[in-house]
């Protein structure tokens, strides 16, 4: 939000009392150093999740304890601006990735006994990393395009989740007596057969069954077909799609 | 088929009897309801395939049983009312979906004895999970569209075939005496060029070759370039149909 | 070539003797019944190939050699005919599958003592499956389309061997004394980073040499992206390419 | 540049004196055979690097050594007569190609002492091979197109980078006290995710930490899943930004 934006919110009848706190904060939102430091302190934030990964000195897990209490306060502050500044409270929440940044911060305020949920807490603390996406524009925008494209893939994910679980059954029934760590129950088997679809060790699953069953090479290569043939369905789809809305903003242009 | 389309049929003259068996079928085939419990029975059918390949205690596989019976018995109805439903007996079976509905659908019913083929016919239980494609229209335009696009890919298969041929021969009478178990005739050797082809532990089978044949790289190399130069050429060739179709597709639209 | 090219052809000044035996030859080649026996005796000596690779009893050998003979014999008549029908001899070998056909039936008919180049023989004859290619209209068409895609390709592939060759001889200087097997000279090491682009094992032979080296990761690392890049590249290029050829065709085609 | 460019100069005022030095060396370095000599030279120079990796007799490390001045002095006169040829001499160092061929060969003559620096010396040698980049236009061209799309590919990087990042600090949180080889800290937990990315033996990895936390197969699972999503978004951004350039291409022609 730059400074004419500004201006012109202060001309509408709604804005008169600019220097007001949320006028205030709004100019102290917009302003560039104030998203450079939020960056900074994100970056920061996550420098000092991945050093306490590091077998550090006592002293230094001090330093890092008191840092992470900074960073909190800041994100608390930040969100708090942006929320203040914002004029329709409503529409702050409407935003998917305003919700994200709030649980975010929301759950660094809880206090974790040093005990049990220790970890957890830790583990909670990585996820600020995500804060990058929504703080950048340009990251934002790439992500919200990527779950926009999942729907699209929704279709062909339940196809080879069936493949998957018709193999899964058809490999419990025949292989469960081989090897039960591969082939034990119907979840296990998924798993195997995922590992079979990523060629990793897959022959010696292969190798293993047809020992018993000579046959069963037969069972491998055509799951291997199928799912390479709904991924290939899958990219395809995409493709087109892609160029088919390329197409549409293109004829809008020509407009 | 929704109410319109009934009264529609009700008014021509070949439908006078509206109020007679088929037309009751039809309106409860065509009912959303039905379409939701046939779904839900495939469903439960599913995870009852599921469930089958857990330890379970005796009484939950007396449970699977009785629920077994129910599922083939709600099958066999769902399946007659459609047929019945359907006004032109022959058209039904013009349909393959139908086809192969009513074939999971028989082969349940024939008994088979506890002792010999009671494997079989868990497996044959298993393809009861493809009647959720044929149930939902969705999946089946899917399905549809992967088996047009086989053909195309035919001659490309042929030619990786004669690929793969030529190099189990060739395999088989050089390395046959080094690793039986890997090139001991045609069939072998193309499947461990299969697995060359996917990468997997391919230089464990080179490295072994080589200190008999130290050049026996070249076959590998230039089997691995040959495949996956053919492949390449297949994944174009489908995205270049693709967009023609799409192409065509859009200038009938532009008319 | 049909009934009625043949009639045309009569009629011009130069094929007056249309009974003579190059006319009759001519019909023969030209009927469909002779490219069907053409096709049939080349899937038969496939399946001799194939056949040859298993353990078979004596009188099975036997009959397969006298069988080789039949094909072999078959194969000079048709190429004989397929010659003599040619009215321009020169353009019979400007082709460039005649003159394939002809060197592989050709070198059939060197005799070879039993004892030295017998594996050779056996060797050259897998190459008779490639006489399916040529034979078979759109197999030949396929092909041609692959190969003069090749050039296409040419740059980048260079490209690539000067990636392959740095990190080859980098790969040799570093880890030479590490593990001669792998990083011995330029060659084995290019050999070496082919199995690492194909991700076999490939953190095994990292791992290896992080020992001595803490940040080779570097080294493979890199490696992987600038290969997977320029592969990248190069699929792109083929595409665009492919779309160009496509985008000209339909451009002939509205005029 | 050809005998017609360098007439055409000769005519401009500032070129009167044509027989001078400058044009001597600018017929020179236009000479298709100077041109043929630099590509011979530097292919001679690649094969010596490649040659100095064999075990070689005693002699030839002379003759190499020997060889290797020779080159070196080739390359600084052919430098020399390409920056005096050259009109404009800030322009000279404008172009990256020509600063990288300066640097390549400035630094072959520092003298390294034989005992410390060997290695490094020989190691810088080895890029004198990606001057065949420099000198083939038609590589430099491609080599240009590369550098020009990997801003494209910026944020994707950035976000495949966070992915890594984050499930790098729970992975060393989690997994730390199961395998610390693998764990140990975020950096080597990055490497072992980028080892996962590529299917390299990853399931040994996930067995191992299921022992543990039976339930770890969904991380490597959604880590894969949610790379090869990126990973895909990425090639079909760089296909369309592609297809838009052509697209534009096209325009500019039928214009």
């Amino acid at each position: 939000m730059d400074q004419s934006e500004l201006s012109r919110m202060n001309n509408s009848p709604f804005h008169i009392d600019a220097t007001s706190l949320r006028g205030r904060l709004l100019r102290l939102h917009g302003h560039r150093l104030f998203e450079a430091v939020v960056i900074a302190v994100i970056l920061l934030s996550a420098l000092m999740i991945g050093a306490n990964t590091f077998n550090l000195p006592g002293w230094w897990l001090g330093v890092l304890s008191w840092m992470d209490t900074a960073v909190t306060l800041f994100f608390v502050l930040e969100i708090s601006v942006r929320f203040l500044a914002e004029e329709n409270k409503r529409r702050f929440f409407a935003n998917g990735w305003n919700v994200f940044d709030t649980l975010i911060v929301t759950v660094s305020l809880v206090p974790i006994p040093e005990s049990e949920l220790a970890l957890l807490g830790r583990l909670f603390r990585v996820f600020r990393v995500l804060r990058l996406i929504s703080v950048m524009p340009r990251l934002r925008v790439l992500v919200n395009s990527l779950i926009l494209a999942l729907p699209q893939l929704g279709y062909v994910l339940l196809l080879m989740f069936i493949i998957f679980y018709i193999y899964g059954a058809i490999g419990t029934t025949l292989f469960h007596e081989i090897n039960s760590g591969l082939w034990g129950d119907i979840g296990i088997s998924m798993l195997t057969l995922f590992r079979v679809m990523t060629f990793e060790d897959w022959t010696d699953i292969m190798y293993e069954t047809m020992e018993v069953y000579p046959l069963s090479w037969i069972y491998y290569i055509s799951f291997i077909f199928l799912t390479a043939f709904a991924f290939l369905n899958m990219m395809i789809g995409i493709v087109v799609n892609v160029l088919q809305a390329e197409h549409a903003r293109q004829e809008r242009e020509n407009e």
